[in-house]
């Protein structure tokens, strides 16, 4: 498949005689795809069962007869104000028991029967009439489910559903429940499934089972409500569906819902992001301001290729200054091209950028597009311009297994986040900080699902945190031939929250070690390590006849190995991080390099990209990369 | 008119037999007005239409008996405990739902219509009775409108009203105020005035559009609340008719409410407000702790002559430490004579101490006040007792037109903080730091409001910010005398908070330049200018054939002009500031000096002062100024 | 008495069937005493009136049978989910109006009737069972009163007991409370006591006077909610009655609350408070991470022994890492060892390690016990044994009175929050700091509370911060023997939280010295001292013709003396704390000695016990103590 660029556009928005326009200038710029639709309700239904297909035909038409193929989106995270008179109830309700109502988006319960019919009303009339269409050459359900933290509700409809799910999950015993998550423990025994309420204000902290258990409900939710649209939309359309996933949101499953989609896609605004939710330090904010940190949209790009199984978009694409993250720069020039190929070098099939034209009104008024206000180009127009011409003459999409995998479980976080025993500390963090090394390495990554048991071709597999492990997943890693990097915390609970006691974790089979006890500290506390480098925040007392290879300046081991199985029992520092896996890696037959600061490389089967993320040039051994600067190379046959 | 002092007094709190001693002691430390009555509601009402007026008689006799003038106050900033059954509802209910109810101050929501009445016949009571009364001198409405965040309530009843108000706004047309507010944005498009909510309790940010038109209903309603007990005391008194602004409150419309006013009062506490209110870098804070903001004050002096039409008073000057801010320290010696000296040279007619004797009980007992609990003179009794003998032969209020305009806008305040783009950006911020970069330079500085048009003998008009400006004011300032300085985010929004496109902002008649990009930035991430200086924070991308002032390191233009039209793209840091000010200044014709840290001048029509806000003496061209010093230099004919 | 050890322990968490190997186990260990029951009331009235004594028969018998003495707690810290369905609105109302509901501990309000009565049924019906029991050996009522700010609930419930609280103080009449409160001051008067609402919610700040009497009446709860069940409990036991009181939980009155026991006993988290409650700098967290800090628990130890009228445990003692401090370290080895005889220096008959075995589900399974989940003993059990040893051949539990007494009072906690008058200020901090300079000079203290009169044989009495002085307090003080220091803020209110006139404070019998000025200071503004070290934060203006012993480097008096009555008239930092108690102490004629940094000492009336709180080994007089060492000195007769 050849790689495509793409645009979201809201035909609604703007007065029909620019449409065609329009049309025209996305195709002269090089653009395929086209998303629009996903926030169109009030205007397809302005009163109750009045709808209004008209323009949207229109639109449709124009923009197919210019050659633009249309990503239809369902209209469910923005239902007009007429539904909160229908429902009164329809809306989430924060933790502290105020209800999230209506005014911007997402303003919905998951739990909510009544909008749940409703959302599936507005897709199967949107699938009956578009299904056919022609121009209509893929789906997107409606638009980042989670974001603005609306996975978790504690309505009233959520405390029914909760009872319900579990009633199931505990096929009706109670006292099973009660066992599961150990309330005997301050009296916090239940005589029936009606008795249980949702795990927000109590006085203290809740059971950390009951608060897992309803984070596991509410991805459910989720799931449920995205299939429900996925199945009407198969009746009548043989298109493939998407989602386009939020970055880091991760409390809902996104490999779960996805096994209901065909194409896996996501929002990608680097320089939000890194303001927002990578957890960079001030130096961090201040070196990669412009451009974003360097892994993190990697990392959400080979999460996604795994969550697509192999097929995933760039939806939304940063391409200027955004208006939400507290402090909003321009990117540097070269940025907007160079995280275009960044996803291609990732795989993706298609890159979309967010939006065609800066909307002069409402919320997102100051968010960039790749047209300005006034509809001359923005900076970035030419930039994707450039990657529109360059694409012409490039291979497919031709992703290769990765000689590393690294396995990212949702559970896992909402465990973390659950009781993460330490402040500040996540699992997506400990995640990223090892995707980080790994890359530093000069590794090219696959993620992987929790739910993979084939690891064949992997010289090394990573399982930092994942607090829950399967037996079965235990045997797979066990049994595979790579080698295996656990740890810390991994194994840490079983299914239910519950610590392990026969052995301790992380019970590993092949693998003698145990956690014996568990210490988080201060941020300023770092452990140093005997060779270099330090454990911070989070750190295990390891006991068992494994080999130490590391250990703290004291002598305590901190990672311990019995042949292919490896356990951490630390959160390592980067340098820490970097000497182990050069260690492990070197074990396990890894081709590696030490890369300059802020550059990074990622292999697909014909090429070899490398990307320079800093300011300034830097020389490397592709020669000298200018400030913001790709290089792609043809691999030779058997590189 | 000869400047005069008074003091704030609560006959109510103290036994009526010292009332007469109090009275002999002001009149003998050379006061000339006492303020009365506003917060004696429960006192004159105890139970409902049960009035008790005989102490306040008798307290108003003794005072003018000894000479004294009374400021009558309403007492509507604190209605009874009674009220509160009468109507239950009546109170203002903040962002999350709950309401602020009874039990320290201003617990009412200014669109209750029953309490809206009872105010009206307070006032009509009061002024029927005090009307004519030859002491009562002047009268003044509730205390500190908008105090304690008391502007905005999202009630019950306000949503009531600011539906109609929208309505009338909107001639009825609800797909105007749809199109308007750029609805079809998110499908918030209502169908029906009714179905307008108030913008809090969104799942994200609700439409600015929204936030702004429902900031402007708010001030309206302050305006209208206002005007009911002015247009009430008008049919008993003659009597000037004040309010008592408070610093750096800004959610109503001052300019507007003062139009109904003979006289603008504000309260000025310079300790507290550097700890809560000027935005103070630590450095500032330790070196201005006992001293206040060298500014700060000065701005709201020129502010409040401008909302007074020329008539303005301070009416509560902090005499010590206060009980309100973070932390509370004592005032320099001499800094209670330098503040009210410098409220005279910047036209004040009175300055009043607030309070009289600090209260031993109840919220504010750590507040100092002229006397200490035990009735010995507190500190600042002295410096009163100095001021009130140095007016004695000083000349008459006459102040004179300054040669520089600095334009202030309530409404551009609201807009900022409906979406300020970076963090920690105000406009308030903004002007204040417009205005010390002119006071740093010497200059003496006239505020003026939006709605002004004659812009005659001034040489420099400043409109920072502006972020809407009508056509008419764009027209005034292209066509006055002066020299005009707009920016950063003047006219970058129309009169619904949507971006003007045909051409971009700031699209001045005669000004060759757009601003094509805008991006806010870290605080740690200044954009240095070729000169010396910086950007900060904030920073627009201008384009355009204008000639290019002021330009970043890297060569983009930051401050551009055509003429007499000067734009400038960048929250500039006072360096910077300081550079602009002295080239456009002297383009512009101004004198003007480089004043040494924390001194500053200020001129009358008669005189010139000097006044040292530090804590160390500073040699400058007229002496040697102390700590806290004051010099009046009377000015020679056409000086 | 001997000093004996203990456990907390849950059977009902456990299968029936390792209960005798844990009794077994606990016996071998040397631990002496048990607690059990407190959380169980869910496993012991599953239903509603079904009670299951069975299982609690039976585990107190095997307790016993092995020797261990029973502690029996009453559950009423935790009632059942079915109580929430016959009171649905039983739960506390936290100051947002949010009710605290069900699934974790401590969710009942102490104002509900309803519950109790029910605390009081489940309480006779535990007595009335267990009260001739030979193994149980004492009693504990509820738990951690207090915990999870649990005192103060603004419940419905609360509102109106509050009002009759009131009506009973003011003996009915509501004009003695307007006066008594100040009420005039904002037309905050009452006409009844039913007006009278809780002090939440208010626009700004409630009169403290009304905040001040609202948490006198919630301590007032708590103790009458403890009484009852003490009263029932001694009609069926003659076993001693106690309760576990929480490190730096003030909000309710200890002293009183204890007169009613006969044991006071607290549970004592070092590492958990040092990162949560101390106020430690970031360099002492970093030093004593692993330690806590060397005064914290030491206050605490000798607080309770006042509580407990001389008797007083540690109910519950920190064996490793706990689960609920934002960072989470374990303890350097040898502390727990050091805690225990740090205790029994202290004069605590027992020190018991909370808990047994370390639970593998719900809330608190990361928090160590003496044996890990998988039943094998943490490093903490080797170092109860050692103790355990130690104690069999140390002296009976002997204490002396010490040679300085300090005051510690709730009601003064509670006024200094009410009102700090500067940020972070807070009265138990005050007393930390002067605590601590006392143990730097090597001395031992006693506290001694409020409602103390006689203080014979006491060299030097502190009285810091003491807001409120009643007058047979301050004569008492006047006319004992001993060298009185009082200040800052010692005297500064009266009863209903005014400030005292005629004179000014302290009025303190025999001190020439009035506080005529207050004010509070930046952190980073501290006022150096003439001979080193400086107040910071809060300094209050000195009048009178006292002894000046210490003053400003400006000269101003901060410390001044009349024969025994010393006042100091600001929060001194500790190099001037360190001088003062030298001056002070010298003139009152102890013995004193500067001690390393981390080194203490205690004495009773038989030993001299040595700690060194620091992970490095310390040379002292009694020789090289040790990271984590304890040396005991026998005292020779007189010494």
């Amino acid at each position: 498949m050849k790689r495509s660029l793409g645009t979201c556009y809201y035909p609604e928005h703007w007065p029909e005689e620019i449409w065609t326009q329009d049309a025209k200038r996305m195709a002269d710029m090089g653009l395929s795809w086209v998303r629009i639709g996903e926030f169109s309700w009030a205007k397809l239904e302005p009163s109750p069962g009045q709808l209004q297909w008209d323009w949207l035909d229109r639109a449709i038409d124009v923009l197919g007869r210019h050659g633009l193929r249309v990503v239809l989106g369902t209209p469910t995270a923005t239902p007009p104000r007429w539904m909160a008179d229908r429902y009164p109830d329809m809306f989430a309700v924060d933790a502290d028991g105020h209800p999230r109502g209506f005014g911007s988006r997402r303003h919905y319960c998951f739990s909510h029967r009544g909008y749940f019919a409703e959302s599936q009303r507005i897709t199967r009339l949107m699938a009956e009439r578009y299904g056919a269409n022609p121009h209509v050459a893929a789906w997107q359900t409606d638009n980042e489910y989670g974001c603005h933290d609306t996975t978790l509700s504690y309505s009233e409809a959520a405390r029914v559903a909760f009872r319900d799910w579990l009633r199931d999950r505990f096929d009706g015993d109670i006292s099973a429940l009660n066992a599961a998550w150990g309330n005997v423990f301050w009296s916090m025994d239940y005589r029936d499934f009606s008795d249980i309420g949702l795990p927000n204000l109590t006085v203290t902290e809740p059971n950390p089972a009951h608060v897992l258990a309803f984070k596991r409900f509410s991805s459910d939710l989720v799931v449920a409500f995205n299939r429900a649209q996925v199945e009407i939309i198969k009746q009548f359309s043989d298109a493939p569906i998407s989602h386009n996933y939020m970055g880091r949101i991760t409390d809902f499953d996104h490999f779960k819902l996805g096994e209901d989609l065909e194409i896996a896609t996501w929002d990608s605004y680097p320089l939000g992001f890194l303001e927002d939710r990578v957890g960079a330090t001030p130096q961090e904010q201040r070196a990669y301001a412009r451009q974003g940190d360097p892994d993190f949209q990697a990392l959400h790009h080979d999460l996604y290729r795994a969550v697509g199984r192999g097929r995933w978009w760039v939806m939304e694409q940063q391409p200027g200054p955004v208006n939400w993250a507290p402090y909003n720069p321009a990117p540097l020039p070269g940025m907007v091209r160079l995280w275009s190929w960044e996803a291609f070098a990732h795989g993706a099939e298609a890159v979309c950028y967010f939006r065609w034209r800066q909307a002069p009104f409402a919320q997102e008024q100051m968010h960039a597009g790749l047209l300005r206000p006034d509809s001359e180009e923005a900076p970035a127009a030419a930039e994707a311009r450039q990657v529109a011409e360059e694409i012409q003459t490039a291979p497919m999409v031709q992703p290769a297994q990765a000689p590393v995998a690294l396995l990212f479980d949702y559970d896992a976080d909402w465990a973390w986040s659950t009781q993460p025993h330490g402040a500040g500390l996540s699992y997506f963090g400990l995640v990223l900080d090892h995707y980080k090394a790994l890359r530093r390495a000069g590794l090219s990554i696959d993620i992987l699902p929790a739910t993979a048991r084939e690891f064949g071709g992997y010289d090394l597999i990573l399982a930092p945190g994942l607090m829950h492990m399967p037996e079965d997943l235990k045997a797979a890693l066990a049994d595979c031939e790579g080698d295996v990097l656990y740890g810390p915390r991994t194994g840490a609970r079983d299914a239910h929250f519950n610590i392990p006691t026969a052995p301790l974790p992380p019970a590993l089979p092949g693998l003698d070690v145990i956690v014996s006890r568990v210490e988080s500290l201060r941020p300023d506390m770092p452990v140093p390590l005997a060779v270099g480098g330090a454990a911070t925040r989070y750190l295990e007392e390891l006991e068992g006849d494994a080999e130490v290879l590391l250990c703290t300046a004291a002598g305590a081991p901190v990672v311990m190995r019995n042949g292919e199985q490896i356990y951490c029992g630390g959160w390592l520092d980067a340098e820490a991080l970097d000497r182990l896996i050069a260690q492990v890696g070197a074990a396990a037959g890894l081709t590696m390099r030490r890369l300059p600061d802020g550059v990074r490389t990622r292999r697909t089967a014909t090429e070899e990209f490398w990307f320079n993320h800093t300011a300034a040039p830097v020389e490397t051994e592709v020669g000298l990369l200018p400030a913001a600067g790709v290089v792609r190379r043809a691999l030779e046959a058997g590189e």
